[in-house]
């Protein structure tokens, strides 16, 4: 049976056929998320700190620190801020640490900088998972040796200097290709989890069949775990936790044993609640003048100001539950008796912990 | 590939591996459901209507009419009706004519009595299926010989005169013996669609494994189709909708063709309205004397008054759409834009003959 070991200083995480599905929390990433980016610019790393908490009191089992961030302002002041080679591999350690700090959750550290791999591998306690290397020479070669050097696992990508082949042969034989590269390097198959890459079903309609016959062959023909960047499948479409939440239990029927996602829904802001106010008062409906604004998003059943589990978390508990890794459906009962205990602060904390020590 | 053929006068429904989910709404059915059985001991036939209509709304694709009604009433005054071999071959014809008058949705005849599918199958329109037959020696002798008549489909339910066996090789062995007493009926395994029987994962562990696994094993090695109660699964858990909803795309992505299941979401009934509004109460809101219950609840985030789509719905939509059987998600981007069409009434209908075109 194939395992990918994880950890963290004191909780392991199997990767594997017959392990829960193992949820890798995406929201730490600056990439197109410019509040956060210019935070970080800013040498202000608390979101990166109330992400890591809110996403494994939803449910994350392993947290990816993305660090590639573009501090334009610091640009005009020193040209080295316009490569990232300078920019990551200061940034991805400091992420790093203020994660540690506040979860003992499993890090997978995801950068395209060799440079921020490495020195992220240099702080990072445990057996953290490495995103990624793909099928391209350069990545390779110099992705390879540090994972060989660190003893680590890594996310692989089936694309390669041609790029990323519609064909899901083309995309298996890179697949392929990356395993026996590694294995030149004494990195076993167990220690790579490959990323079939997910196409949008809005712009390809067998791309959901690719996934679950990729995934089938990669298991059995390969031997290796498997990962995706779920929210790709729902692309450009209507409702697309709707999709998701087909896509995650039928990839994981199919073998996939992991994604890279976001566990936390979204809280209500403040444009939703202003509009809800306008349609209530319109209504005729008359409040008290000193409702708060969480009183008033449950009252009117808008979810909540603080970040939740998403329905995804609801459809991966339950294809857990259904693929007997739930043992009695404990999880599943003691997720349903309090699905909003994700909340910030020192009460997330201790869920956050607490559900931790439970998974691990 | 294996087609099983149902139809109304009008409209044809092919249950297969290569064709979108087919949903079998079951909530046409007195057993458990003491309103609906007292309406039919009075001739009051309008739930039937209501629910006909509001099931093909929420895109039922096959209506399943039970007619296992106890009339204890009629009892008192005269015993024959304490039989169901006397009560439900008189009750079964005037459910089918009912329905047929409102809907042109293939059905199924669902009885335990012989007699009432036959008195079923001399009035349905088109070609329904029957539901059911299992491996007990006097069903085998009783309805097989109707299956051929008629020359229509029939639902094979896994359990013999043994019972229903805990080991999913046992159900295999009966569904087989079943297909070969068809053959010997003249009765091709296209027209036998099987139901390996779901047991609750809440008391079996295995419970979701052993479906996938057999409902793979009865494509692949009998080559048949396959149904299920669905919401057996989830019985005696919190939060049934949540596993139900990833049970449904797991077994069709392994191979499950249709489900008997109920795809409207019950309406918000006066005790929730009644709950909710001392809740808004207490809160120290003031609602405008004038609110209707369809306008409170919509507000206040509860749902609607009226039947909607369930979120099973919305799964196998997903569904649908992941095994490519929604060309170009022109059915999921409709349903997405306007998901509470299934309305009562005029408009409800209109929207159930609208959806069943486009399904036909």
């Amino acid at each position: 049976m194939t395992h990918t070991i994880v950890a963290s200083a004191t909780k392991e995480v199997i990767i594997g056929f017959d392990q829960p599905f193992c949820v890798i929390g995406e929201r730490i990433n600056p990439t197109g998320r410019k509040i956060l980016n210019d935070e970080l610019e800013r040498d202000d790393f608390s979101r990166v700190e109330s992400d890591a908490i809110s996403q494994v009191a939803a449910g994350a089992t392993v947290l990816d620190i993305n660090s590639g961030a573009v501090f334009s302002g610091k640009m005009a002041a020193d040209p080295r801020y316009a490569d990232n080679n300078f920019v990551e591999p200061m940034l991805m350690p400091k992420m790093i640490e203020i994660v540690q700090a506040v979860t003992d959750c499993p890090l997978c550290i995801d950068s395209s900088v060799p440079g921020a791999l490495e020195a992220g591998l240099k702080v990072a306690k445990g057996r953290p998972l490495v995103n990624s290397v793909t099928g391209e020479e350069e990545r390779l070669e110099k992705v390879l040796p540090l994972i060989k050097k660190y003893n680590v696992a890594v996310v692989a990508i089936s694309n390669d200097d041609t790029g990323i082949s519609e064909d899901p042969d083309v995309r298996f034989a890179v697949a392929k290709k990356i395993v026996q590269r590694a294995a030149d390097f004494g990195i076993p198959a167990h220690d790579i989890v490959v990323d079939p890459l997910v196409m949008p079903i809005g712009a390809m309609a067998t791309a959901g069949h690719q996934v679950f016959t990729l995934v089938r062959r990669l298991r059995e023909e390969l031997g290796v775990n498997t990962t995706c960047g779920a929210s790709n499948i729902s692309f450009g479409l209507p409702n697309r936790h709707g999709i998701n939440n087909a896509f995650l239990p039928m990839a994981y029927a199919a073998g996939m044993t992991s994604a890279i996602m976001n566990p936390v829904a979204l809280p209500v802001g403040p444009k939703k609640i202003a509009e809800k106010k306008a349609e209530v008062e319109a209504a005729g409906i008359i409040l008290p003048a000193d409702m708060d604004d969480e009183t008033f998003v449950k009252m009117f059943g808008l979810g909540s100001t603080n970040p939740r589990p998403g329905k995804e978390m609801e459809a991966i508990r339950a294809a857990n539950f259904l693929l007997n890794q739930d043992d009695g459906g404990a999880a599943w009962i003691a997720f349903n008796r309090d699905p909003d205990a994700a909340l910030g602060g020192a009460r997330g904390r201790r869920a956050a912990s607490g559900r931790a020590s439970r998974r691990g």
